[in-house]
């Protein structure tokens, strides 16, 4: 037997006690974005201390003006990868919609398998403890961890991660690796690992058109007085065609053709656009004419309306004009498409179309171009391989509709890619009531950075 | 002497005691929306019923499920009038923006003249004052009431009139009369008397659209799902065409032609577009092309949004789908136009402008045609005579932007129109802080009345 293959062994004799630990996690209630469970984060990052330095890592709990951090090293030879993961969980609300309590852990027969029940068994605690009990069989087989690896873990990552730009930013010579592997992300489907490889970016823009210095009544005003609700619509409503593209000028500037040869490998994924879209109750992809509702998602960009008042929205009817009228709007961005580019021409498009009488003032924008992750590098082709060797599919390059922000701070401040590999499911129900985790996720997701780590050792 | 001047005289002698009894009258605190005051609403139902019998009508106080009408007849004979006018008045909040108690009037000098400062004041007070003092004077010096008269005073005008359209339908045979008094409206300008002929209608549509089942994430949906804030603004920024005109199909039927006769008489009123926009911190009418600001508002339908929203409109950002968005719309309407006609091709234009996986739903309308008084009636040329007398001005015949409920419920109920005279000035801050009315208006209100119902007699 060789050595990987003992230790696959090892980690399958291990699933009960690699259970147990698991469990004894969820029980934290470390959710973040509420104070009175600052305690339970720390207690959380403790855990995970005493957890990594039991199995030859040097861990340490990192206090920051927000939830501790967890950081830990190997201090092993070869290519450095930074692991990172998050250990803070969702609130539970709305509690009554669980059907056990989300901090009491247990494993249940379903119909499609084993499932661990709890707050954050798939987001983020089952996922990242995958990697933990890898490095624990390893070390139990070899004596050893695999190699020079360096973990963080955050608590803070539900609640917009305040503290970890500063944190990264002061420990960027600690931290910085060759790459990190970051374990937040999903299966394509039970029999299909993925890497993700493609986020799409985002520009969100907030803004508010203001007309008369009151507001006014539509009987006495209403004809000569300007309203900026009207005025809001009429511009929102110009910003797609019939086709359904942007029509903000130079848009779709650095958004990269989809090559034949890729479409053709898409198609035959089969993504099941019906079931996609039928679970929350539409029919027909919405988007520009031309793409699946796949290649929408993963490499076009969009422009959607997140918000919009103005005006009486109450019970009954206010025949009010009212002073002013806000939106939200955001654009998911690929390729290279420029954010500030887009924020600008936004802005442009709106002031152009403001008719007499009419002011807009714009809030901070937030702004992220798209991260395409480079998948000619070894690390991807090494991970794929071993992946693949792991689960009855060969693994899958994918995109994202969303940003996953770790990923471009890593870019940004440590100037290291990251490969994005995880075992979650569409039906974890993350951030919902009733979580759960597929224990065969857990299983085979432990077994999967077995097999990714050894890769990287060559 | 004639009988007309020496109750002139007897008007202006009366002065001190007539603005004696305004003030106990503007002292009860009679705001109907607010049921802790219900009581106060009742105190002035029988204050006005104590005044009304002591100069010789037979008044009474009836109660209804809310607050209680004022029913008075002269029992002359003779052409049967009905006056109206309403003792509630509007809540006081804010109250620290008054300058003084708002229950507790005042005579006050100011640049423009001496005023009468309490909330009621203006609205509507003041203004039925001047024909209960008009009566009044009649009375002292001819031992009579003038004429067949009768008298309407309602007490829920600022919350809806729950009892009106009861009260009107029960006690039709006592209260039908050949015409209807109203003073709840204003003068045109300070020298300048208006009778107020031209009202415009009113449909109001309150609705939703519907897509997903859930509010969706737009980083995972966005581009395939459907966006019903998308939606909704592509539909409301196609209700106006370039020219400021609504594009529902057949919307102009009835709108009538402004001759040019018509036209030249406005033009000369001189209206002043500046100052009533300025006020509000505009500066250009926003309505249809090709029509003066004056125009807009007496003779020009209008379509307007008086609320919208739908996603996330609180602080910061959240890129949400929607499940939903919604919108208030309202259309003012002029001449003959067509409520339920209008309504049905509002919903027909939404509905047909539904993408795929898109609902709408309606809730319940309100509708009113446009109401034009017959200014060939003999009772509009013997009123505008009067005022014309009376005013340093000629009276003028004038459009109001905003619908009177009253004036249809007469037209309605009792068969009958209505002469809308009032004293009111633009600046008199009624449902404001401070209101306001000037000494003047109810000097020269109840001298115009007493004119009015001499001419009448005739």
């Amino acid at each position: 037997m060789s050595n990987l293959e003992t230790i696959l062994a090892k980690a399958n004799d291990s699933q009960p006690a690699a259970l147990k630990r698991l469990f004894e996690l969820l029980r934290i209630e470390s959710v973040s974005t509420d104070s009175a469970y600052a305690v339970e984060c720390v207690n959380a990052a403790d855990w995970l201390v005493a957890q990594l330095n039991d199995i030859g890592f040097t861990a340490s709990r990192r206090d920051t003006d927000g939830h501790p951090m967890v950081v830990a090293h190997s201090g092993g030879d070869g290519r450095h990868m930074l692991f990172y993961g998050h250990y803070d969980v969702q609130p539970v609300d709305p509690l009554d919609l669980w059907d056990r309590p989300p901090f009491d852990p247990v494993i249940e027969d379903t119909p499609k398998g084993k499932v661990i029940r709890a707050r954050g068994a798939s987001d983020d605690k089952g996922q990242l403890m995958t990697f933990v009990e890898a490095c624990r069989a390893w070390k139990d087989v070899t004596g050893e961890l695999p190699g020079n690896i360096s973990i963080l873990f955050e608590g803070e990552e539900e609640s917009s991660s305040p503290s970890l730009v500063p944190f990264l930013t002061e420990h960027a010579d600690e931290l910085k690796a060759d790459f990190a592997l970051v374990c937040d992300t999903g299966l394509w489907d039970s029999d299909t690992p993925a890497i993700t490889t493609m986020l799409r970016g985002l520009v969100a823009e907030d803004f508010t058109i203001h007309a008369a210095n009151r507001d006014l009544h539509s009987g006495k005003y209403g004809g000569p007085a300007i309203n900026p609700i009207r005025v809001l619509t009429k511009i929102l409503g110009g910003l797609h065609d019939d086709q359904g593209r942007v029509t903000l000028p130079d848009f779709y500037e650095g958004v990269p053709r989809i090559s034949n040869s890729l479409k053709a490998k898409w198609d035959a994924l089969n993504f099941d656009t019906e079931g996609f879209l039928g679970d929350v109750g539409l029919t027909t992809p919405a988007g520009e004419d031309g793409y699946t509702a796949m290649e929408q998602i993963w490499c076009r960009p969009t422009c959607d309306i997140n918000g919009i008042n103005g005006g009486y929205t109450g019970e009954g009817f206010k025949t009010v004009l009212p002073a002013d009228a806000h939106a939200k709007v955001s654009f998911r961005l690929v390729g290279t498409q420029d954010p500030d580019a887009i924020s600008e021409a936004f802005r442009k498009y709106i002031r152009d179309n403001l008719p007499p009488d009419c002011e807009v003032t714009f809030r901070a924008k937030d702004g992220a171009a798209a991260t395409n992750l480079p998948t000619e590098a070894p690390e991807f082709a090494l991970a794929h391989k071993a992946l693949s060797d792991e689960w009855p599919n060969e693994a899958m390059f994918i995109g994202m509709g969303g940003s996953i922000p770790i990923v471009g701070h890593f870019q940004e401040i440590l100037g290291m890619d990251s490969v994005l590999i995880g075992f979650g499911q569409e039906n974890d129900q993350i951030h919902s009531p009733n979580e759960k985790y597929d224990v065969r996720s857990f299983e085979k997701g432990t077994r999967s950075w077995i097999r990714v780590l050894h890769a990287l050792q060559s």
